[in-house]
């Protein structure tokens, strides 16, 4: 892909603490309510008859997630955290000189978030930035409460956009640093992974058709609570709301679970990657052909996800339009008929995986 | 199938206390202790240039699996320990009123065995009954040995065979009990679990064509330890010998992993299935469509899962012939185009799950 | 200690299948509801205004355990299970022939449970044998209902008795098995591990004033599942009912925590013994002044732990009294001024252990 | 305690990334071996006859630990990664406006280091900081090497000093931020925690005689692999090496383990504390007589916990005098005949637990 480059504002980039909160657009606020509470456990700050504010265990500020309710299922907003007051001046000015449309409101875009800035950026996605949050009870030492598959923190989002070295350079520009990423012998780049606090993300670039989300993921502290939300989605009978997982990831080296909620919004439940905070951090770069990259133990990847992810909209709420990814597609690359993968590199035979049959 | 039943003997069966080891064929010995000692971390009570004797960390009894070295893969025995030395007469005595064929040995067929009876079984399988053994360390306690994979226990057997009620109400005439078992609404049996030892069991029968070995399970304590063994077999750039799993079972509740051996031997890793030694412990049904049963996660299972199985030796050590399942397959009434299962009954969708690719 | 010997008995003993469930008399009937329900998160199968009937979450019998009002915390009944009606009867004959007082009930003396027959036994005991129940669900795969903690079967009683070596040669009359003890280098018992299923224990024999009940064990899957019980515990302010641990055991091998309840009643979660179902398994026997025989970790036992323990009730209902042990005592042997313990035999010096100050 | 302030420099603080190693004196440079690398399993990455350069799983700068052999046991230096080359000269020039000993070396002081600068700081610790070091592999997926029990990360620091608001005012203007602390109702502070890194610290304060250095800590992923450390050295008779713990703590929330080394050096084993890298992250204050705050299940804590710690060493090398606290002692006041601590405030009975009886 051969598209024009973004430019690098002179004016400097706010100073992004970490990815906060996501709100998402869902169609039937009950059905999401009994989907984030009931099930996964997220602990309800505040609600009303078109709102509910959620936040995981070991959350201070007001919420990590925004149900909204409106018609179509989507992401109103991607939202950071700056680190102080004026680095919402500093976004919205950096936003400005990029020639973004930005809009302002002092009194915020939700509840329990004060002065924030929203603007629609470079590659299409909803961004939020903002510093002035109500503050609420961290209940990490609240065992009583939280169940065995307790969510703690808000990990990361994931977006997919058509150009990933195009948009990644805009992030990095942004103040965000590459930790990992997937590319081929050609050059081609099929996802990295970017981070401001120093964990492997706080959010990701996934080629393909975009802007869309692919996911949001919450972080829990141990393998086995993530093990028993599959074991309880089981008991719930919903087991069909599992896409992908339980697995290790290679990219991250974190243990995963992808989930669809009841608007098919994909949520990730994750744990345990390491510490990237240093600026010389090693980036790690897997071979787009190399069978354990997106799963350890080399369990395939189900088409769906990498085709399916949530549509995002503008400021004033309408839908974006999709442009179509034209670099060469991960699936395509590595399963199905054509596609080509490699467990011990050199080898071609690959055993008994499911994925083969596809 | 509307094959002949089992007579049942008037010589009462022997007290089998156990499935206490498998003697395996293997065709590269030193690939096959790789596997088993370096991957896996069975311990090695002795071994000479045909064969290793290995048990699990808990055991006190010589071998929990003998590997021996051999030109075509196969099971030579499935060997129970039996309540006392008279349970061997018993066993002997059982099976010559069946008119199979009967082998004893004073000296025990491997080391570390004593007095031993071998028979041919009437569904074809050649099962071992002894009670004589050489104690050995139990480790139990020698965390400085043990990784973090460590496998504690022999669990169970799983053998494929054509009929499974006939097998299964032969097995019963043995003294083995059913707890669980897959049938459809027109009776039709898939499998059945059985057990002498009280958890879910000693032995299942798995319809396919046979007598083949389906595959041998050892427990581990916790989860986490079969995840390490995933992890470890990607680190070692083996994740193709992963066949299925890890995942949690419908059927027995357990947590479970297949693994390939380097002879295509089917090895399960398992944990944590419950109580069943009361004699009016309930037997849990499953219909064959119950999209969980196999997998509490509705995760799919792999084909080869289905249709590879190891093959047995008769007594002078040839493979014995295999015979066609005529009743319906569980494969092909649950998977591909013409399958149908359900996560919910009464529901025909079933969402993002890579089985309906296939 | 010169007591006499109990004679064994010419009639043949039940045959006793596991320790089934514990009567337990409690003061303040909706203090101990909260302790077993909302903090244990013991799953109620019955109650009424005077009883509470309770179960593990892989039970499928009525009741694991019995909370009956009274003026006096005590122990009821130790409930044992048996294989057949006519073990009933068997245990009827088997102590009316050592002379004790035994009342047969053909309705039950517990909810939920059909004809049984209590006895007081020749240590002082109320023991009961039954076979007929009323099944319940099992909930075994309700991961929905079971939280963090969740205790999945009973596993063992704990008596506290004067003569441990009369008492284990009574108990191996009745068909238990030793699988583990204390000993010292004069020969004196201190405690003796005894089971009828294949586990460590069904019920155990520690050295001391009795007859008194030491503890009543439930099960977890998981470690963590223990750890979860405290963190709980914290969380409620109540961290005061943790008497000891957790820890891993040196006896047992198994994971362990023990708590009292509002009346004082010892509770103990454990995990992850092994399996001793052969006649000939080991039988292991441990120094008493080995440090880590009681804590793996040489963690110190509190004092109240050797010398607290529950009354138990006459077939009256009246509190039976209470003879001292005249043996040496394990609390004296090995902490304080005057006891003597080792890490590593020959060594004397012992760190930095807390024990060390009392 | 009214000593003076110790001033703010006018020149900027150094920008710190994280505590990177720590350099300690060993008598019995063999023994120590044995206990990090053998016990402990961190990864050699460099060694010779006098000292051994080691790392944990997760990292890619050269070490976190250095053993040097030594005459007397002490702490050589607490080393601090900064961002850049220029932090150094900083840090440089911080200390020397303090009037402290500085001395920098270009080719580092170890090792795997650069450009480095020595201080003696104002409250008597040798500290280090440095950017330029040597990257080796990050072995995050060498499952295949990394046992039951791996540390992954070095997590922080903790010293003893008699004046701890004193420290923490001075650790605040070289950039450091308090997340928790211990206090009474008369405004005394008994330990301070803070952080550079997004976790609950990289050092902390704890009230005592000092200069000396209370532990060193490394983190493991989850709680079963500290329990597995432990159940490690009990099976190889090393239990008196564990001084306190596993539990859970109050402050931070982590999962903990303190063993002591060879030497008597305290080494810390923790797990899953929480995110703190927001600038108004709320800072939590446990009260000096809640009995929760240092183990969150009232587990007691062994007097030598308070009273042992290493001695530091100057830039001659010699040992730094010890200076007494004169503010109250944390462990008088919660503990022993004069204490007091509470598990629900306002009450005085304490239950079973151990520390009662001291």
């Amino acid at each position: 892909m051969n598209s024009t480059p973004i430019p690098i504002p002179a004016a400097p980039a706010p100073d992004i603490l970490r990815c906060a909160y996501m709100e998402l657009v869902v169609t039937d606020l009950e059905k999401s309510r009994w989907f984030y509470v009931d099930v996964l456990g997220l602990v309800v700050t505040e609600e009303d008859e078109n709102s509910i504010y959620l936040r995981s265990f070991e959350e201070f500020i007001h919420h990590n997630l925004v149900l909204r309710k409106g018609d179509v299922a989507a992401v109103a907003a991607f939202s950071y955290r700056v680190r102080s007051p004026e680095d919402v001046d500093r976004a919205q000015a950096f936003y400005e000189e990029l020639g973004c449309r930005v809009e302002r409101r002092a009194e915020g875009f939700t509840k329990g978030i004060g002065d924030s800035v929203r603007v629609e950026d470079p590659i299409g996605f909803p961004l939020e930035f903002f510093y002035e949050t109500e503050h609420v009870e961290r209940l990490a030492w609240s065992y009583e409460l939280c169940g065995a598959g307790a969510l703690v923190r808000l990990d990361h989002f994931n977006q997919v956009t058509p150009d990933v070295p195009r948009a990644t350079r805009y992030m990095e520009s942004l103040g965000f640093r590459v930790t990992e990423n997937i590319v081929d012998e050609n050059g081609t780049e099929y996802a990295a992974w970017m981070r401001r606090k120093p964990t492997v993300h706080d959010t990701a670039m996934t080629g393909g058709d975009g802007p869309r989300m692919h996911h949001v993921a919450f972080a829990t502290h141990e393998k086995h609570n993530i093990i028993y939300i599959c074991d309880k989605l089981g008991a719930l009978r919903i087991s069909d709301m599992i896409e992908r997982g339980p697995g290790r990831h290679g990219v991250s080296n974190a243990f995963y679970l992808y989930l669809r909620d009841p608007d098919g919004h994909r949520v990730e439940i994750y744990t345990q990657d390491y510490y990237t905070g240093d600026p010389d951090n090693p980036v790690v770069s897997w071979d787009v052909h190399d069978n354990q990259r997106r799963d350890w133990w080399g369990n395939p990847v189900v088409p769906s996800w990498y085709t399916d992810a949530s549509l995002v909209l503008d400021l004033d709420g309408n839908v974006k339009e999709v442009v179509a990814r034209t670099d060469d597609s991960e699936m395509e690359q590595t399963i199905g008929a054509d596609g080509f993968s490699y467990t011990r590199k050199g080898d071609t035979a690959q055993g008994y995986k499911l994925g083969n049959q596809l």
